[in-house]
C-alpha cells in the first residue's frame, strides 16, 4: 500500500546523521587536508573515528561484517543525510567506489575472500578501487574492453590500462574487470580479479587533475603489466564479469544519488537562507521572483528526486533488479542536482564562484555525477531500447 | 513505512478502468458530438450509462450519495485510467469541474443542500460550474474580485462578469464566489453562493472559443445581473469564502494531475508504437536516438509524475490539507504532461499535427491545464514565499 | 563589410507592409471565411485585391511576371513584416505552398510551362499545391518514395498517395514529386511532374483535420490513380527531382521563418500591452519578474531569429545554395517562434487559451512549424552530418 | 545595407591571430605559472612579448597609445580569435580588466591622467583592476554602495571593502567607484577616482578562491582604511561615477562576449574532433544522434551568439551607447557560451571531467560569466524594464 511515512527508526538515524554532518564533519571543508585530489586518507581516518564514535559507521555493510545492516529504503534516508556534506560519505565509509564494492564482495566473493579483503575493508583499515574504464574504449561501452588476461599455469597474467581509476592513490587492493583469453579448457570472457596494490604489476601512472575534488585518492590512470594474480583472487566465476557489473551498478548508482541528494539539499538550504538575507534593488532577493522562482524549481527537483530514489530502494528491498528504475533514477537525479547547484550558485552571486561556501564546490561534483556511472545520453539510449522492445 | 505497492483491489480496479476506457470509451472519440466546444449532453449521458454499468460511475462521491467512497490514494489510480482517454473522466463522471464541486459540496453544504443539489448531481442527474475567475480581475490573484452582492432582506442580488467558466452551458446550478458587502450586522466578505442557472439574472453572455475541447459545455462567460439568491444557498458562511477555494482547490489541482496523466500514458504509447513502426533512413525511428531519447524522457516525466499525485494524495488522505504538495506537483506534473505531449507530436511528425490521433487533442488540452487551478508562475510565487517564510 | 542597416527603400517598404497588415489585414481575422482548414478562397481572392491595390502584390516575383522582383534581404523585411498577421502572406500572395512554387517553376521550368502556369500563378488568378509527404513514408527521408510513374508511350501514368498537402483543396495544379521507372532508353528516377488538378486522375481522397488553420485550402490527402501526365510537363528533367527539391527547399525553409517571424512579433506585442495593463499582486503583471523575464526572452528569441534569417537571406542573394545555413535558421528559428508564442499564452493567461487574441492561433501555427519543411530531428541530423564530414 | 562579409582586412587579421594563438598561446596552457588564480605576471609578460612580435599587442587601444586602434566590430574578430585559448586575450593584453580600463581611461581621463597611467598601461608595462562590487552590497545593485569617501582639504580620504576584485594581487594602479560625502559647496555623489596600489590605505585583505582562473591576479578582496586620493585623481568629475561605469560596461560585457565566444569555438573543435574520432557501440560518438545533436546546438548556439555580437558592435561603430543591445546580447551569449561548454563536458565523457584537455576550463570560466557583469536575471530585468516602458 501506497506510503510515504519513514518509520520512527528512520527518523531518529535521519537525525543523529544529519546531526553528525553538521557538528563533526562540516567543520572539516574548510582543512587543508581536503586537497585538489580530494580528501587525504590522514582526513579520511579521523573522520571515520568520529563516524564509529558516533556509532555511524558504514551504514550499508551487514552486521556480521561490522556495519549496520541496514536496507535500501534505509539507506535512502542516512546516504542522503550523510550527503549534506560531501565529506559525509567519507566519515562514514559509504563514498564511492568503496561502498559498492564492499557489496559486490559481499554477494560475490568466496568466503576466504572476504575474510581476506572484506573485512579490514569493512572495518575500514583500507580502501580499495575499481577498475574498469580505459582510457581508449570501454567506458559506458565495456565491449571495447582492452585489459587482456592469458593464463600463465592456473594463474592469470593480466596488462593493460585502467583510467578515472577513483581512489586508486593509496587504496589497498583493486577489483579488475578485465578480458581472459580461454585457452584449451580453462574457460575465457569478461572477468572480475582481485589483487593487491601493492604487486610489481601494478603502477598508479598518472594523477588526473578533474573538476571534481570530493573522492578520497582523487582519479589515476592505472597500468597493469604482467601483473601476476592466483586463482584464489577470481571474484566469482571467469567470464561472468558483466554479470557482477550488473551486480555492482544498479545500487552504485543509487547510492550516488542518495548522497548528492542531500548536497542538493545543503545548497538548496544555502540559497535559501542567501535569498531570505542580501537585499537588491531595495528587498530580499529571494522576493524577487527572477530568485524566488529558481528556489521554487529547487524544490520540485529536490522533491522529484526523493520520491525517484525511494521507489528504486524499494524496488531493490523488493529483490528486484532493478536496472530499468536505476537508470531512469540515475539520469534523472544526476540532472535535477546539477540544475539545483546551478541555480544556487546563479542565486548567490559573485560569491557562488567562490568558494566562500560549499556551492561551488557542489556545482563542479554535481558536474561530473552527470558522466560517471553512465553518462544521461547512455542511459537515454538504454531506457528508449527496453521502451522499444517492451512494446 | 514507504511502500510503492498498490493494493490487490487497486490493481484490480485499475485494470477493470483501464479495460472499460479501452473498450467503450475510446470508440466515442471521434463522434461528431465532440465539438469544439467540448463533448455535448447527449454524449456525457450516454457515456455515464456506459459507466454505470460496468460498475464505474463517480468513484470519488462518498457512498452515502451513490458514489464509489474512494480514498485519495485509490483516486490517483483510478483517475489516471480514466484519463487515459480525455472522454474517460466524462463517462466516470469525474472531470472538472463537477468532481471538485461534489467534493465541495460534500464537506460544506448543509444536509438540505445536498439533497437538493448533491443528490442530482452526484447520480449525474445534472451538472455544475463553478464561477470565480472574472475577465478583468480575480484569477489567479482573488484580491482583485468585482462581483458583488448585496443584501435585499435576507436575500443577496448579485452582480457581476465571471469568465473562463467551465461547463457554464448546459449546466443546473452554479456556485459563485463574490464579495458580499456587509449591512449593519449582517456580515461580508468573500462567500460562495449556490444558484440554480435558470433565474433571471443569470445570462450565459458568451460561449469561448478555446483551445481546448474536453470539458462538457465548454467555456463561457457568464453575467450576473441583480440575481437574487435567498440566504439558504450560502455555501458553509458568509465571509468565509477563501477558505472553501482553499478546501476545493489543493484536491481539485491534484484531480486534474492524475486524470492528464492518463491522457500522457496514452500519447507515450502512441508515440512508442510509432516509434516502433514507422521507418526512416533504414531503421524504425525509435532507434533514432534523436527519436529515442524523447521517449526516454517522456517515461522519466511519466514516473517522477506518477510519485508527485501519489505523494500528494497520501498527505491527503491522512488527513492533511496538502497546500504545498498540490502546488509543488501541479506545477511539476502540468508541465510533464505539456512535455510529453509535446514530444509525441514531434515523434509523430506530419501525423502529430493531425486529428489522426488523439496526440494533437493531449497537447492541446495539456497547454491549457499549464494555466488553469493556477498558472506555473502563480504556483512558483507561493512555493518561493512559502519557503522564504520557513527560514 | 559587417552592417545592419535596411536601405531606405527597404525601409520604406517595411513600413507600408506593416501599414498594410494593421490597416487592412488584420480586421479580418475574426471573418467566419476564415475556417478551420484554412481561409476560404474568397476571403483569399478579397485580400489579394487589396494588396494589389496597396501596390504589395508577390514581392517575391520576378518583375517580368508581375512581381516586385525582390533579392531575399528585402523579402526577409517585407515577409517578416507581412507575417504579422498569418492572414498577411495569404494578402501578399506570398504564402505557402504558392510561393516556394513560383520560385521553383521560375528557376526550372521551361518558358512555356512559365507562360502555361507561372502567369496566371503568379498574378493570383489560380493556386498551386506541392505533392511531396507520403503517408507511409517519403517525408523528411524522401528515399522511401512509393509514388510511381510508368511511361505510356511518351506519357507517364502516375499512381501513389500523397499526404500534409497544403492548399490541394481548390488549386489548380500540382507539382508531383515521384519515382519513375526507367523504361528501355527513356530515362528514370526521382522527377517532377506538372499536372492540372482537374484531371481523371486526381482525387482529394480526403481533409485533414490539423492543429493549424492558416493555409488556404487546408491540408489534404491526395490520391492518384493512373493519372497521365504529357511530356511537356515534366518539370526540369527526368531523375533530377532531388536537385529540384534542394533548389525548392532552401528558400522555402527560409521564408516561413521570415513570415513566423513576423507572427512571433505580434503576438510578443500583444503580451507587452497585456502585461503592461493587467495588473496583479499590486502591480502591472509585467512587473513581476515571472513575466517580465518571458518578455525578455521573447526579446532575445526575436532578435537572434531575425539575424540569423538576414544572415542566410544575405548568403542566398551572394548566390549560394545556403544548404546549411537555412537548416541551422530553420530549426532555431522555428524553435524560437514556438517559444515566443508558448510565453505569450502563458502571460495572457486565461485570455491566452481563447480565441479571443491571436496569441492562441500563432500558438498552434508556431507548432505545426516546427515540424513541416524538415522537423528539428531530421535538421540536426543533417547538420551534425555536415559537422562530423568537415572535420 | 545588410551584410556579413568581413572586409580583406578584417580576415587577413583574424587568420594571423588564430595562427598566433595557435602556435605560440596553446602551448603555455600548460605551463605551471597558471595557477588557480590565473597566470602569473611572469607568464603574462612572456605571452606579451610574443604577441609584441607578432604586432599583435593591444588592438583596442587608439595608435596614438600604441594599439591597433580597431573599431568594435574588428574587434569582434579580433577579440573571438584571440580567445580560442584563455591565454589568448592575455598575450594580446586585452583581457579583463585592463581592456576596459583603458577603453575608460580614454574616453575620461585627462591628458595628465592618461600620461601617467594609461602611457605604461597601454604598452603593458602595468596592470590595473576596477573597484566596484563589495561583499555586502553594490554588485549587481549599485545603489547600496557601502565604499564612502570624504573631503580633507582637496583631498579624498576613501574607506570600505571591495570583493571579487579581479586582478588585483600584481596590479599598479586602481580605479575606485565610491560614494563622495557633498562638504558645503564641494560636490558629492558616486565617483571615481583613481589610485596607485602602492598607497599605505590600500590592502589587499584577502585572495579568493574562485571556479575561474583566467584572469592575471585572480580576484581578491580588497580593504581601503583611509585612503589618501589626491584631485588631480579625479576620473572625469565628481557625482558623475554612474555615468562613466556606463561608458565603461557596455563596451565591456560586448567584450567578454566576443572573446568567450572564441573559447566556445576551441571547445567545440575539441568536440567535434572527439566525436569523430572516439568510437562506442560500433561507430563514431558523433554518429550517435545524442552526440550528434549537442553537436548541432553548438553549432547554432556559435552562430546566434557571433551574430549577436557582431550587431552590438555594429551598434557602438555607429556611435550608439548599445545598452539595451548590449544587454540582449551579453545574456544571450554568456547562456550560450555556457550552453556549448556543458554539451562538450557531456561529449568528452570522463575526459570532459579533466583538465587533459582545454574544455573543463572553459566550462569553468563560461559559469563564472553567467555572473559577472552581470548576471542574466539583472540583465532580463533591465530588459523587461524598457520593454514595458517603450509600450
Amino acid at each position: 500500500m501506497i506510503n510515504f511515512d519513514l518509520t520512527e527508526d528512520q527518523i531518529e538515524l535521519q537525525l543523529r546523521v544529519k546531526q553528525f554532518v553538521v557538528d563533526k564533519v562540516i567543520p572539516f571543508e574548510k582543512d587543508p587536508r581536503l586537497t585538489s585530489h580530494g580528501p587525504t586518507d590522514e582526513l579520511r581516518v579521523e573522520l571515520n573515528d568520529l563516524a564509529r564514535e558516533a556509532g555511524l559507521f558504514a551504514p550499508h555493510v551487514p552486521t556480521e561484517w561490522g556495519g549496520m545492516g541496514l536496507d535500501h529504503t534505509t539507506l535512502a534516508v542516512v546516504f542522503d543525510a550523510a550527503g549534506y556534506s560531501p565529506l559525509g560519505p567519507i566519515a562514514l565509509h559509504c563514498a564511492a567506489p568503496d561502498e559498492a564494492n564492499m557489496n559486490l564482495l559481499h554477494r560475490v566473493a568466496t568466503q576466504a575472500q572476504k575474510e581476506r579483503w572484506l573485512k579490514p575493508f569493512a572495518a575500514g583499515e583500507i580502501r580499495s578501487n575499481f577498475c574498469m574504464t580505459e582510457p581508449g574504449g570501454a567506458g559506458a561501452d565495456p565491449s571495447g574492453m582492452l585489459t587482456k588476461a592469458h593464463y600463465d599455469g592456473d594463474d592469470f597474467i593480466v596488462s593493460g590500462v585502467k583510467w578515472l581509476i577513483t581512489g586508486a592513490k593509496g587504496s589497498s587492493f583493486t577489483i579488475i574487470f578485465c578480458d581472459v583469453q580461454a585457452d584449451g579448457d580453462k574457460p575465457g570472457g569478461p572477468t572480475m580479479l582481485i589483487s593487491d596494490m601493492d604487486q610489481p604489476g601494478i603502477k598508479i601512472s598518472r594523477e588526473l587533475d578533474t573538476i571534481d575534488n570530493s573522492f578520497t585518492g582523487g582519479h589515476a590512470e592505472v597500468t597493469f603489466e604482467n601483473l601476476r594474480i592466483p586463482p584464489e583472487n577470481v571474484l566469482g566465476e571467469v567470464g561472468e564479469g558483466f554479470r557482477y557489473v550488473q551486480v555492482r551498478l544498479a545500487p552504485a548508482r543509487l547510492t550516488h544519488c542518495m548522497r548528492w541528494l542531500g548536497a542538493a539539499r545543503r545548497v538548496h538550504e544555502i540559497a535559501c537562507d542567501y535569498a531570505r538575507n542580501r537585499h537588491a534593488f531595495g528587498k530580499p532577493i529571494g522576493e524577487h521572483e527572477g530568485i524566488g522562482f529558481m528556489l521554487a524549481d529547487n524544490e520540485i527537483d529536490i522533491q522529484q528526486s526523493q520520491l525517484m530514489i525511494w521507489w528504486t530502494a524499494a524496488a531493490l528491498d523488493k529483490g528486484e533488479k532493478g536496472r530499468h528504475e536505476s537508470s531512469v533514477t540515475k539520469t534523472a537525479v544526476s540532472e535535477a542536482v546539477f540544475r539545483v547547484a546551478d541555480r544556487c550558485v546563479q542565486i548567490l552571486g559573485g560569491s557562488g564562484i567562490t568558494q566562500d561556501t560549499v556551492v561551488e564546490w557542489v556545482f563542479r561534483e554535481a558536474r561530473a555525477f552527470r558522466i560517471y556511472d553512465g553518462p544521461s545520453e547512455v542511459h537515454r539510449w538504454a531506457i528508449a531500447k527496453r521502451i522499444l522492445r517492451n512494446g
